[in-house]
């Protein structure tokens, strides 16, 4: 029925250590970890040490090595481990979106040409199996819409936000100093990490390759009192969104803070939790939340990859392969709380369609339209006089 | 890579038709209806009428058939139907969890017998697409726990009583004069129909094929004002809830009314809606949610089964082939709230380690600990003169 699989893996962290623990524990999963390729050299490892090489073609020229897993953190060496094990015919299991999200066009066509399976359900949603449930469950649905919070690092700093009252840089430090959040949080705080998550996950959704670059994502980084404060006394929270949805006969995608209302299915998701919405044409809104930060979800994910590898599956990127594909544009207008420093950014944005205006000595806001092209346009993310969220309508 | 369907369908009530018309609609499924199977002579048809047929054979004989969807309400026809489809080695979708439900073993046996793939997710939690996460994604993952509000018309008279005061029996006749319970709605209000679809999953959450009269069920339609009183006061919403975990290397299943707390994912559950949650040693929670009862949320899990069938998927039934198997058992403890009027009621049950007792000329009731072999022997359902629902430890 299945084989016995013999895996090689790449990193030997958290995820990589808990990987080997878990395998050797559970009897559901018919596979082995054989090789271990790690960097540092005399470290002690809680493993005999014939498992360890620090050659990783020991790994890759290996023949009876069926399944690769990598799971370091280079993006540039995790592609060349991953294209290169593809090459080779290998299996492949991977949670580096950073790596996938920028070569998924080549990636797709590595699968085809060496017909090697490559799986990647940690890259996605922490613990939850969007990607599965999207190549899988909803191939004929008409799906319409993704939207998804994507990132445990910014959600468990807004939760600190909204509901003890911290100011952006405190929540921050707390999540720092409680390992929800690195040193440097720029790949999170700005929306990055969201955005090769939901390119990626465009992917899958609407059969789309999209590069990073092209998608808009702005992040928390500059959230205000005063910005809470607006959201407190409206009843809404703030959440980082990435969407992707089919308007207009286009599909547009972009990552940005959202107002959600009170029953809002993402009003009460919380710390460093992740949620996904899908809207089909069907079954209406489907909703899946689950833990995303962290060794245990990712290491979850990465375990269910394996176990899928050894019944031969393998995504089918279905949607890649339909016809009348709808194509990518950012040429399409949101509805923005936009707030502001100086009077000419209202200009540079293209704000349009202005249905409310404050303005204090503290602080000056509107809310109307902009399109998504313009706020790609105006680097949102390098500069520190504003701030900008989405408003349900 | 995926083949013309030919369907044979049996039924054309709304999701029979919603079905059709689906079909002929979106481009993603490969399939057409060729035939179906109806009842009713002389009944005017939205289609021409040299689709119809009125016996059963001229589908099921039809070698040219591959697939046949069962959507007839007839449990007996059902399983007639389905099981001669799989002896002539056809893919079969249904819907009819009382029939899956009460010939599991035997209808996975077919399907091993005849090498024909049998689909069923639409009888399970509505468009939750639980069957084939439970199949695909949990089967390494150290699964040990699903709880889900598996029937949308008791959750819309629990929210009813809940949030606008109303007495069972009027939230009862609400939902009924809206079609969301039928004018017995006994299968649905007394937990059967939970009860059904547990049994289902119990096959794929832990791989046993338990018959479900082996497994208790005790319903809402005993719900007293002071039993929603009480659940108001102490700030917790009650749920129709179906339990199934591994506890002492054994695994216990039951469906039973729940005091759910404020933070508890089954709290915001209103309406209609189902949900799922599912607990993994690795992954922690995994909270699914979508909507129940209905036309569309049933044709949109039916549509998924046929587009799975062209890309000759089946179940695995992977659990049921691990070795290891834990067995199930009723002798198991819940803490419960008993309200009572008879003193007997308390010996009968076993009730024991009472923590709590209240007695007033209105009201009595304890919390205590009651064994699950003593609440299905008790056959609470036919019973006036008491509640009973589990309190969250």
């Amino acid at each position: 029925m299945n084989k016995k699989l013999k895996l090689g893996l790449f990193g030997f962290g958290v995820v990589g250590q808990g990987l080997y623990d878990v395998l050797h524990k559970t009897k559901g999963i018919n596979a082995e970890v054989v090789r271990i390729c790690v960097k540092q050299h005399g470290k002690e490892r809680p493993i005999p040490m014939q498992y360890f090489t620090f050659e990783k073609n020991d790994i890759l020229n290996d023949d009876s090595l069926h399944v690769v897993a990598e799971m370091i953190d280079n993006a540039d060496e995790a592609f060349e481990i991953v294209s290169t094990a593809l090459k080779k015919g290998k299996g492949v299991v991977s949670a580096s979106k950073k790596m996938i999200a920028e070569h998924f066009e080549e990636l797709h066509e590595l699968q085809l040409k060496h017909n090697a399976p490559f799986l990647y359900e940690a890259s996605a949603c922490g613990s939850i199996p969007v990607i599965r449930n999207l190549e899988e469950y909803y191939d004929n649905d008409l799906l319409e819409s993704f939207e998804g919070i994507c990132n445990g690092t910014t959600n468990y700093i807004l939760t600190k936000t909204a509901e003890e009252n911290l100011s952006y840089a405190d929540a921050l430090h707390q999540a720092q100093q409680l390992g929800f959040a690195e040193s440097n949080p720029k790949l999170d705080v700005e929306g990055y990490d969201a955005k090769y998550k939901l390119t990626i996950l465009l992917g899958h959704t609407f059969g789309l390759f999209v590069k990073p670059e092209q998608i808009f994502n702005f992040g928390i980084q500059n959230l205000s009192v005063a910005d809470s404060t607006y959201a407190r006394e409206k009843g809404f929270r703030i959440k980082l969104i990435a969407h992707t949805y089919r308007t207009d006969n286009k599909v547009v995608a972009y990552v940005i803070p959202k107002f959600i209302k009170p029953h809002g299915l993402f009003f009460d998701v919380r710390n460093e939790f992740n949620a996904v919405q899908l809207g089909a044409a069907f079954s209406d809104k489907q909703f899946f939340m689950g833990k995303g930060a962290g060794a245990h979800p990712t290491g979850s994910a990465v375990l269910s990859d394996i176990s899928a590898l050894s019944y031969n599956y393998r995504y089918e990127y279905k949607k890649v392969a339909q016809n009348g594909k709808v194509p990518f544009s950012n040429d399409h207008d949101l509805t923005l709380y936009v707030r502001y420093e100086d009077d000419a950014t209202l200009d540079e944005l293209g704000v349009h369609s202005i249905t409310q205006r404050y303005w204090s000595p503290d602080l000056k806001y509107v809310i109307g339209k902009v399109n998504i092209s313009k706020l790609l346009a105006a680097n949102l993310n390098d500069r520190k006089d504003i701030f900008v969220a989405k408003v349900e309508e």
